[in-house]
């Protein structure tokens, strides 16, 4: 697997080449596919994961949590209110807690920070691989990034060629971020971005995106776009993060005046937990995959990352 | 097992036929018991579980995940803080968290939720079995109301021809609707409702038991009716209701006096938590159950379900 | 193991005897060492712990979690808001809880309370053995304190005649209580406490070690006793207690000035998570081993200790 600083760790999507993504990441995915429908394996049995979230996220930790579960792997410990809850409250530093918790020698440690990550467990701090379930300001959540990039991958046969349009809040969103990054390592990619312009992307990954040769538009109207587009990016509204975007306006909305206008090969995605930023007819339109496929990906593409790092010959 | 809109649910008490429950329910609960006595058993092996609760309660949780447990069965994911620390949190629909869950394919999902279940998940939504650990609005609590009815046969070896009492805030506690619904299949049951008028049983269980020719009486004073009674049922203060019952008031509150009264053969039961509504001096009576049978039953109860839903043909 | 009211409780340091702590805990740990680095055993295959938290502490539960891992038992169940977000906050006893999980035969109950434990689990109430996992006004945690006192021990190669400095907030650290309950069983044993006044060492366990013939001074400045100290124990603002310390003022903090004033054999050790009480300098002086040595000791004492619960006789 493509390492970070030298380590296993999965700390953005950047780490990834296009070689890997291609020639191992995307056939493993499917194995894990089949490991699934079968019910679960034993590869990973005797693993240790550690589930060390400062930021609730149900989804994300239980994606994970019953991925190391369909490898035969255990959960030895696992909190969702790190900072709130425990030592993270009294102030500690991340260096300690990843210093402390290497000491147990767990094989794996998932961990979602509600602050940037980085040089603090980068610098050859973790010498047991840490996989980065999100972090913030404004943040990557490259897990997301592959299992989204997998999802397209798995409807189209391929990822060159194709015109990818994100909408809503991409000044905050670490979704899109990570996604993007994924983009600009294939060719003739087109993406739009679909934003109030104070939630525009930011210049980082408009920058990398120009260098890598992906043609990028900026838009604030979906209805621009949607008829062009083979993927359809749709994001929550970060009301964490203090955005104000509207939601129920026509501008950034799927509903059915958007589905009327898409391709019918085009996919329609979301990174959940959704709002009203999605109407809910949509929901039962062939074309979306956010409840089904994506999911799926979720699951399988935290198999396939677990077993790189957990069990990188077999 | 009685099905709910033809999936192995469970959900409401009505669904449960006193067929089921003297010939299949409470045998099964007795043969639970003896293999927690023994230490456990595999029968469940490789069974996923999912203890998905919107609202925290330890009692429940802990009886549930001991259950599976003791059967041989995992936990593959826990959460207690649904609504506020989670997908919860952000507004997102039930209906989309139950969609989810379902891809990973669980083998059965625990759900506390904090406000009204039913249709969201009943309408063929959710294909993984749902066992519902406590709603609201007034709601129910289905796997409470067959412990306490196998608490009650347990004590006196048949459910006809009972007098019950049940006190304190009826208008909000689930755990007396749910067992008055059951009580409702059996025959000659007295039922009396001991309430301040303000917190006195919703009209739509007494007309359910109207219906079902069980015999109903409303009381304020629990001294009235205490003597006559075979199980004396309290409630907790239901102070996240705004419930304002004064549990110390003699009228509801069982002591010493109270005591007194019962005959040698009166079982007193209590969901728990308890509070101050029963004074400390009824711990040590041996009619007092809720510390000892009551929770027993807990257990067995739910192994039962659990082993009916997951191995139905054993 | 020495027992606590006749049941194989762990509540207080007072319960250990010196004979216990050398012949038996001592060689235990370091057989669990063992364990550890070869990857964990099966010795307690099939044993339930339940970890019931009133108060978070991700670092100590964490620790008995990968304890109880490490030799193939399960954690059942496991809950660190019981306070906050279950039945505590409903007011329940600490006696009906303790009561209730016993019906489900846990082999054993790592209970954090947030209050001060004692009588009401003590007096014959938990047939199951419960481990205190620290407890408040002032409170103890008997497992820091072997856990420390193991640390000393490896380091020294014994005990009898060693100098310890404890600094910081000593009237409401549990920690620095538990060691130097400890500490009395030795022989010739000096112990510094250097505190502000406020915050000074409460008079029971002054008491105690002028009973033992322990020589007790107490000092407001650490830059007197330093020099002459084997053991520094640094203790962490107790935040939560109000405690007014300023934590950078020099009296108590240990910065380059002390570490200069060390002798080379002197170690320096600190409860985690630390603040600004000792600075960042320090983590890289070999002298200091609370992220090293004490983290590791603190694994072993607790797999030692269950070890010695669950599975007395192999």
């Amino acid at each position: 697997m493509p390492t970070f600083d030298g380590f296993p760790h999965v700390m953005v999507s950047q780490q990834f080449s296009r070689q890997w993504i291609v020639e191992e990441f995307f056939p493993l995915v499917d194995q894990m596919k089949h490991i699934f429908v079968s019910g679960g394996c034993d590869m990973l049995k005797g693993k240790r994961m550690v589930s060390f979230f400062y930021q609730p996220s149900t989804r994300t930790r239980m994606s994970f949590e019953f991925a190391i579960g369909y490898l035969g792997g255990n959960v030895l410990f696992s909190t969702e209110n790190a900072r709130e809850f425990s030592s993270g409250a009294k102030g500690e530093s991340l260096k300690d807690t990843i210093l402390v918790i290497n000491r147990y020698r767990p094989d794996v440690i998932v961990l979602r920070y509600d602050r940037e990550l980085g040089s603090e467990v980068v610098s050859g701090i973790s010498r047991v691989p840490v996989i980065n379930a999100g972090d913030r300001n404004p943040g990557q959540h490259p897990t997301q990034g592959l299992l989204d990039l997998n999802t397209i991958k798995k409807h189209f046969g391929h990822i060159d060629g194709l015109t990818v349009t994100m909408v809503g809040d991409l000044k905050n969103g670490r979704t899109v971020r990570s996604l993007s990054y994924l983009l600009g390592k294939f060719g003739r990619i087109s993406i739009n971005f679909v934003s109030p312009p104070n939630l525009a992307m930011k210049s980082d990954v408009k920058e990398y995106l120009f260098k890598h040769g992906v043609e990028v538009e900026e838009f604030t109207d979906l209805r621009r776009v949607a008829p062009a587009s083979d993927v359809i990016y749709q994001t929550r509204t970060q009301t964490e993060c203090g955005s104000t975007m509207n939601g129920k306006d026509g501008y950034f909305r799927i509903d059915q005046t958007i589905l009327d206008m898409l391709n019918t090969d085009t996919i329609i995605m979301h990174p959940l937990p959704k709002l009203d930023e999605i109407a809910s007819e949509v929901d039962d339109d062939s074309r979306a995959v956010y409840l089904t496929d994506q999911i799926d990906s979720g699951l399988f593409t935290r198999m396939a990352l677990l077993k790189m790092i957990l069990a990188p010959k077999r």
